[in-house]
């Protein structure tokens, strides 16, 4: 059912990437999993990561530095794909759109719809999968966090999963794409030209909409190209001031989008995770 | 001089790339170097790793997890190539010779010896550069680490520059090249067949014919798959122990040859190196 590509002992942990076929993409996905050494003894929270444009599960997983904050804390860590793979699964040119920018929607439109079931696939089914297969996984004990248009999938999964997550985070998140052009374009593909349909998936509209987290902490970087036109972080401050949600937001001098980036905070967010998972 | 192939903020520090014209191999060469936040207002020691077959600077730069160990202790980071690359540089079949596999000698045997020059490289012409270009960068205060190939690399280069370096260590590294095929393979190539000369190049061999530092921290995976046939650990236990070389050397069990065994035990090193450092 589920196929192990490669396991490897990190930080004392096991650093798992794994494959299966997935019912909700209609493709084989790959992910990453790492389980601390903790989870050899007992049930671990289980954060999920879910990565920005062009990525896959191996970029955090090589790149975020997570593993000794996770072995410390006794967090497991799950790193998804961005989108569906393979043959028959619809593309387009540009790396903002199809394959690697699945933007973490169900795709209502052809010829996405066929495959580009990313919601489904995060909320439901690889949950329902890690947690089938790793019995030390306490899945009443979750966080989400996640880059970019990772970020706006861990923002928007956890405002329509109320108490599912006990911590939201995002680095450099899309926070309104209804109004930028990398969540114009996407949306308009997935979801059709109807944009009432994009408020189930724009953090700062489902805030607007009344949805409600207790808590949400944002790094951003200063020098992050995409911050004024893409990111606009100031759109979910206006929101949630607004709606009364507490938001930790901040913005790193200096810093860009890349992984330096997310390397040097991921370790701060996942011990501000791990205190609100008690 | 030397170009800036890219740069950017990681924790408080600055991870650049670098390219520059080496006089040494005759090709443009990139390395990547980290200046921990403390290269802002003084003078800081320097870190150099060698990296192991098939690598460049970026997969350490990647996957190493140094950056926060060495922000917090204040160490530069510094990440060569492992062999001249471009037009008109010899290769081979194989991913143990040639590109990415110059075993840190200069190549004495055609056609090898018109541009494998990696040992005048690392322990000359790069030194050199970053200490002109690099003022933060404390020259007296050096160590070096390697992996695999690349702790072949730091072990020679050690035992041959007495008193340069503070510290040395190396993951998994080859450490009898002339007893094991990566290193017979890669010697008679650039070395040619005359075995005498390949001492030199052989930590083992350098130890029994009187090189001396003062002490050596080896890691290395016992679930590593060339652990037998390539590495041969035993061989140093037995040439420092004869010499009186303290030798730390720690079977970790479970762990492999891969970034998620280095980046696990990467931070110690440098914490060891820091305390040799004074």
């Amino acid at each position: 059912m589920v196929e192990v590509v490669s396991e490897a002992r990190s930080h004392g942990g096991r650093q798992l990437v794994l494959r299966h076929d997935s019912r909700a993409t209609g493709t084989p996905m790959t992910f990453s999993l790492f389980l601390p050494p903790q989870a050899e003894q007992g049930r671990v929270p289980l954060v999920t990561y879910l990565s920005g444009l062009t990525c896959t599960h191996a970029n955090v997983t090589d790149k975020g530095e997570y593993r000794a904050a996770c072995a410390e804390l006794g967090l497991a860590f799950l790193a998804p794909d961005t989108s569906p793979r393979g043959d028959g699964v619809a593309d387009e040119e540009g790396w903002d759109i199809g394959l690697g920018a699945g933007f973490y929607v169900d795709a209502t439109e052809a010829p996405w719809s066929a495959h580009y079931r990313m919601w489904s696939y995060v909320t439901e089914e690889l949950p329902a999968l890690v947690a089938a297969e790793y019995a030390a996984l306490d899945m009443s004990a979750q966080a989400i966090t996640g880059h970019s248009m990772g970020g706006h999938g861990a923002l928007t999964v956890a405002l329509r999963h109320p108490g599912r997550f006990h911590a939201v985070s995002a680095f450099a998140p899309i926070v309104a794409p209804s109004e930028v052009p990398w969540g114009e374009k996407a949306f308009s593909r997935y979801l059709g030209p109807d944009r009432a349909a994009w408020r189930a998936h724009d953090a700062v509209a489902l805030i607007e909409d009344g949805a409600r987290v207790p808590a949400i902490r944002i790094d951003i970087g200063a020098a992050d190209p995409f911050l004024e036109r893409e990111l606009r972080p100031e759109r979910i401050e206006a929101a949630a001031a607004d709606a009364g949600i507490e938001l930790i937001l901040e913005r790193r001098s200096g810093y860009d989008h890349s992984y330096f980036f997310i390397s040097t905070f991921l370790a701060e967010h996942l011990r501000w995770m791990k205190s609100r998972l008690g």
